[in-house]
């Protein structure tokens, strides 16, 4: 038999995978709302938003108190401690999803992303995505290979994060400046979605291997020009 | 005589003292860089930046070992817990100073900052660096008020950056897209610099009243047009 300890262990597990999921959803319908001025997606992105910050604020509780409570030794410890920072990972990546949903919103009923923008935008919500699902699967299976992909598929976020930039910088640009700035937000929130998957997945390869991987990347920063 | 325990306890907070230090010079040197066109002083942050990571991987794993060896009560634990908080908080303000030096480096000998828009971001750079004068004062205190007075200084840099994002869309706007991308970015970098400063000193009420403050905001988001 699983004693008490192993259970609620477990069970921490089972709500990080169910927060996973949410964060999911949340930028499955941001994107789509994006790229098809759906208002009622966008507002159920942002009507949601607020279950995602009482998961986190409920799951740091519970590992507090199975910290206080059970003293673990130090392997259990490393995987509570971690778990800390994956559920402000996760929390981030929602609040992500939800910027991406009050530009949606914003520009309704207009579409805020211009037409020959729309590949890239949506290329950028399907990497997020499968980076997002990829996150799940290390955290229910901490196969850190996949944990290693996650950061491969990163790199091509930060490639489409690029051919933004160099889209919005052609001579051909005829959006203005408002939907410079549009775009130029939107493709930061993109980017740093895709970036606190990377810190979940490496947070996870510390759990497993007891090893710190290298200093998580803090976004591209700027690299226009 | 103190005992070991609270001597390494003051230890950790001295050393958030100092990693504090650390990211208000960043920030100063950045802000100077950057209006400044001041190439010496961006590399300067480029190359201190992996201090600050390094002080939060030593923070992380002292606080890590003193909760596996000493397993502290309810109250030393929740300080521990939210020094590991704390100091991810506290570099990415390291990361956003690296930002904003990029930039600066990027666009030399060019001073990236068009003229009309100098008065903004200095006082963008002035609240930020008073922010974090108070979440100094703040972890060395422990003073909830100063934590309070944090919220409201938050408050006066996002109606800077509001006022930013007014000037980048007048009709007066002469710098082009690029020079708009750029604005755009380094506001958002001010604008989290200061969310994170917010952040800290919200965990630093946690620490002392036992109570979590409300949610913290996770930035303004999108807010023009």
């Amino acid at each position: 038999m699983r004693d008490i300890y192993h259970d609620e262990l477990d069970d921490i597990g089972n709500t990080l995978v169910t927060m996973t999921a949410m964060v999911r959803t949340a930028m499955e319908r941001a994107t789509n709302a994006l790229l098809d001025g759906d208002l009622a997606g966008a507002e159920r992105v942002i009507s949601d938003d607020p279950q995602v910050d009482a998961q986190r604020e409920d799951l740091e509780e519970r590992t507090f108190q199975m910290i206080a409570r059970q003293q673990p030794v130090a392997t259990d410890l490393r995987v509570l401690v971690s778990t800390l920072h994956l559920v402000a990972d996760l929390e981030r990546m929602g609040d992500l999803a939800l910027h991406i949903a009050k530009v949606a919103r914003m520009r309704y009923p207009e579409i805020a992303v211009p037409t020959e923008l729309r590949d890239v935008i949506s290329q950028m919500g399907e990497v997020a995505l499968s980076l997002v699902d990829k996150v799940a699967a290390v955290i229910e299976g901490r196969d850190v290979a996949l944990a290693q992909a996650i950061e491969v598929e990163d790199d091509s976020m930060d490639a489409l994060h690029r051919k933004l930039f160099t889209l919005l910088l052609s001579d051909n640009w005829a959006h203005g400046t408002e939907s410079a700035i549009d775009m130029t937000l939107l493709g930061r929130y993109y980017e740093r979605y895709a970036d606190h998957a990377v810190a979940v997945a490496r947070r996870v390869v510390f759990i497993v291997t007891g090893q710190r991987p290298e200093p998580i990347a803090s976004g591209m920063g700027p690299f226009i020009g």
